[in-house]
């Protein structure tokens, strides 16, 4: 069996042990908007595979032909699709369907690579599709999360171990220079990871430690979510709005916080890494602490000095092209480009993370507000 | 076995009837606010008999306190519970649990029943709870509709019988004069319904038959949905703002309608009823024709005289409270009154009600702007 | 000068005593979707003149051909104009110049009366606009006090008299029977009240006084707005969305209810009739009392025998046609009929309606939740 | 006469020369939440005055002290506030007191500045005070031009001289390098151009000339609007809900593009700078070039050899901090701080900006959307 190959089924096998703990009813629901439902990203990873890959091969037959319409999820250039709004009104296409429609793609797949030598341009797609789906992989843990718990019975979703530890406290220094930045090596990345380029940094300093649960409850018993002046102005209309005044899962039961583990609901631990947390509560953290976050030019540079890889940790950087971007061309275009305005830079990896899908590199992006993300806090100051 | 239990094993057995051919998928959406997912439904009627009967007898078990929370539906008198728009976000308790809770309850209705003579008032509450299950019995049929006629596959829900007949042409003459109106056997019926009492009617004519899909697509083929002056002014924004055309699940296909319908997508049969309809369709169709819609008392009148039962009937009646009108003490007093303002009467029964569950003197009630019942129209003149 | 010249010149000029009052600014704004600018009254009013009248006659020359689209209201029939919502938004035409072009039209009205005899549906057309016009006089007071009490600093509209009046108490009873309801002498009425025909009444009582402020006090400090069993299900949503806990324009001021009215704010007098209060506030008063609202026919057979015109008083009826209701053909055929659904029939008059413009019959209606208007409580009993 | 002080005449008096041409109701309007009444700008400005400077001044008597509510802006350090949404439901105070308020603040600064030394905070503040006055002197124009641009009737502000002007042709080039940025002078400036700091660019090119209404025509007439490559994802989503299809202000009648100008509606000038167009527009537009938006730095280094001045252009920077950005402490710490997430910075200055009020390291900021500013796209290539 190829590499290529092997590679290929072991990804779509890490899909499905995802999911293997969930009982049918939790692959069906979209709470909020964000979060889509488990049976969706399992179809769509597999339809990506369809669309960009096998349907250019005669031989290969579509499962169904209606599944794009059902699990395209932005590519314009693609074709009509459900919106995204309705992705959990939709009963059907059964989970043993689509676990059926994975089987007929993986076996077309198959069939294909044993029987065609690939072009450059079709690995490079193959890779995308990879890659697409571990990015999907951590969005299914992430979006399960959500689904069980915002569930009022808190189920559990399985007995893993502790995911995260505690880490080295202190202070990095970057020296002012100039600095190279983005993705070097020959392998894999993102086109919004490309064109290296320098940029001028001034010194400063970044923590070692992440910001942990004891903290950020300090900050929550100082008030901070009621002092408008630690938040933006979209911020503090975000808090009154949607009333927050914790991170994303936690709630205080008797006078002790408590939060939604994937292991159940348990008592904060006051020495792990504060996470589910949204970019306007880490900016006000660190407002609060009389620090700032960093650029992601500055965590690029500092990462090779402290661990990372539990939480995306928000920067203070806007997600924007890198000097000389140039998007794909067609469909695969829309990958990444499309969604350079109004969001922040993420860096690091998380704890659902696919392996082998971290580097330095990586440029993670969501709206300042959205929480359900495994997102943390590291500060810097100058 | 009494025939009271055989009754509630028998009203019990006929929702899991309806269900039966779902997957369990079907049972978890909520594609619209008004639409609750059917595992909701088989929770929710279980949850009316441990709430407002079972738990009064200490021997019983509550089965799960927690499932008072996400199974009441209104009532503002029993407690906190899952917002309306949320019942399609909970993926747990999973359809199998609640079959169990069914079992459970039903196990402990045994019981009661075997082991204690039941008063006057208990009987009526199990009354209630038996019309109320019938209840939604229907809105089941009608829900299942919805989550499968508005897949874009169109799924099967079962293989059944021609369900809808043509009726007789003609018009029916009432009489002016002083009709009593509202239930006066000692049968049950609900507190809505209660009050006898007279009302002066003038003569008018009601139609033998029902409107039929032939004439509504004359009425769509005419311009009306572009009318102005046919409705009502509320319904000509809702027309504008919803962008429609035809009655709810009809869909133009290569020049021809067709409409979905548990059997699958099929052509529009033009001798049948046309049903799914808001008032304000059944409203501007009678403005269209010259004609007007009966109230719910000219309907009561001369229902002795025409086949009727295939579909609710919009009637010009708003759903307001009869004379010396007295809603129950306590919870189950939330049960009607509440809904007395803002909605129109529908009377008849449909094909999706219960069997026993019908009477002349039965009033349904909905918004103006609902389609997913099986709503239709009948005529009236002066 | 002709009597009907006369009375057009009256009524005329009555609405612009309304506005002498004001500021230019209190023209112009609209601080909910359902109270209009007075200014927009004013070319309303003067529109409606030009529209369905002065243009037939071939030597009048419009005023300026862009202000149909200004000031049509609601005519679908008439053509496309400024959405309800945008009449704020405009600050052009300007007072002036809507005063300029009121002269304009009642220059046209004079000469087109001095060189023509009338036809009767002519004159009927007038008819209709000076009582459409002491219609918008009303709403000119009441939207005007809404502008006014709304703004922070409760400027004064004038030094009128005192309006409101203590009233007799007791109950008049009403014999079971047929009474005939509607329109019957030559008189102008709407087409709403047309169609006199019988109703059978059963026996009931209706009070002689309207509700007071002492006893809406009451009701507000025995917690009756957070007793959901007083209130519709909808009525409760709408209070626990808008948070209103009391009548409009009352303000709780240092442990005392005060209230703005035109003459400014005030303490509130607890010997006169409650007013601004909607339906679901009148209907859960009544349920508090233990009592209801009467039907419109009942109020019209008892409305004989007590003292009305104070407020407009919430009935328990739904706004519906009367039996053989025919309405107008062509634009003005939209005056009443397609407004017949979710409104309630309020009946009476208010201190702010035009004289000469109440009758017995006299059909006003407003959705249920609605405050501004001079509305108030009057109570039955069986 | 103090410098200062004629300064400070000189500066308030510009504000009311702009009002000029209103007429009262011009004033009063808020016909989009992004547009300000005038007559809430002319009492802001004021209100800022004594807020932050005089009623430090025992001496000083308040005007009205409901007037921090009505014309706090955004100040949460301050109070209590007016929605912004509710700032054209106002129609008091009237334009004459707000002059009459303008007035007794003018005389009570110049009362104070003849008996006090002031410190250099007191005049920092005060030089605050006045470019605040002139912001707001621009965004009298641009929110005087929606609302009589948004008027059906298109009223004419005034006569005034041709504002716009052709401009060279072809492209300066920036040499790779490291570049000083931010302001550096003694002269007043905004906290957020403060932090002069070094950056790295690349050698890139910047077009001389803005993007004129002949080349946004080809632009529209190529189909770009329904291009969904050229367009962010929020950008299209943005379009397909809002329907535009053209610049703000553009009408296409009889087959031409026309505009609305202060001057009334006239027909496109194809050799003038294309105007009011949002962010998205100006990226898409580049897109479709081939080009893109110059970053804020290279437009800051190359500024020095083109003009500009007529447009505010918008760039691909996000509004955020430089190294080392610290806000004030209090109130006037929110003057720009907290704006720093979802905006986009623009330079420049336009024909509406107040003299002596722009300078080449000015950032002005606003959300990819808005387009009622005079805003215009300038290109560059690498």
């Amino acid at each position: 069996m190829s590499d290529l190959l092997e590679r290929f089924l072991s990804v779509r096998q890490r899909t499905e042990e995802i999911c293997a703990p969930l009982q049918t009813e939790d692959y069906v629901v979209q709470p909020i908007v964000d979060v889509s439902p488990p049976k969706w990203h399992l179809g769509h990873t597999t339809w990506f595979f369809e669309e960009f890959f096998l349907k250019h091969f005669p031989e290969y037959a579509l499962y169904n032909d209606q599944f794009a319409f059902v699990f395209n999820s932005y590519y314009e250039n693609v074709g009509a699709r459900v919106m995204r709004t309705d992705r959990g009104n939709l009963s059907r296409p059964s989970v043993q369907e689509i676990y059926a429609y994975r089987k007929h793609v993986n076996a077309g797949f198959e069939s294909v690579l044993t029987q065609h030598e690939l072009s450059t341009e079709q690995i490079n797609v193959i890779n995308i599709g990879l890659n697409h789906e571990q990015q999907h992989q951590e969005l299914l843990v992430t979006d399960i999360k959500y689904i069980l718990g915002n569930n009022p019975l808190f189920p559990v979703y399985g007995d893993s171990k502790q995911l995260y530890k505690e880490t080295d406290s202190g202070f990095i220094k970057i020296e002012e220079g100039i600095y190279e930045i983005g993705h070097q090596a020959e392998s894999f990345c993102y086109d919004n990871e490309l064109g290296e380029h320098s940029v001028f940094l001034y010194e400063s300093e970044i923590s070692k430690r992440l910001v942990t649960n004891q903290e950020f409850i300090q900050f929550i018993e100082d008030g901070a979510y009621g002092d408008s002046n630690l938040w933006h102005a979209e911020a503090w209309d975000w808090l009154n709005k949607s009333n927050i005044r914790s991170p994303e899962y936690w709630h205080k039961i008797e006078g002790k916080w408590h939060y939604y583990t994937l292991q159940g609901l348990k008592e904060v631990d006051p020495h792990l890494p504060a996470i589910h947390v949204s970019y306007y509560e880490a900016f006000a953290f660190a407002e609060w602490k009389g620090m700032r976050l960093p650029t992601e030019f500055e965590w690029e540079v500092a990462a090779k000095n402290f661990n990372w890889g539990q939480v995306w940790e928000w920067t203070e950087s806007a997600y924007l092209p890198y000097p000389g971007y140039k998007k794909a061309a067609g469909a695969l275009g829309e990958y990444n480009g499309k969604f350079m305005v109004n969001q922040k830079v993420l860096r690091g990896a998380s704890v659902a993370t696919a392996e082998n899908h971290s580097r330095r590199t990586y440029r993670n992006f969501f709206h300042p507000n959205l929480r359900w993300q495994f997102t943390g806090i590291r500060l810097a100051k100058k």
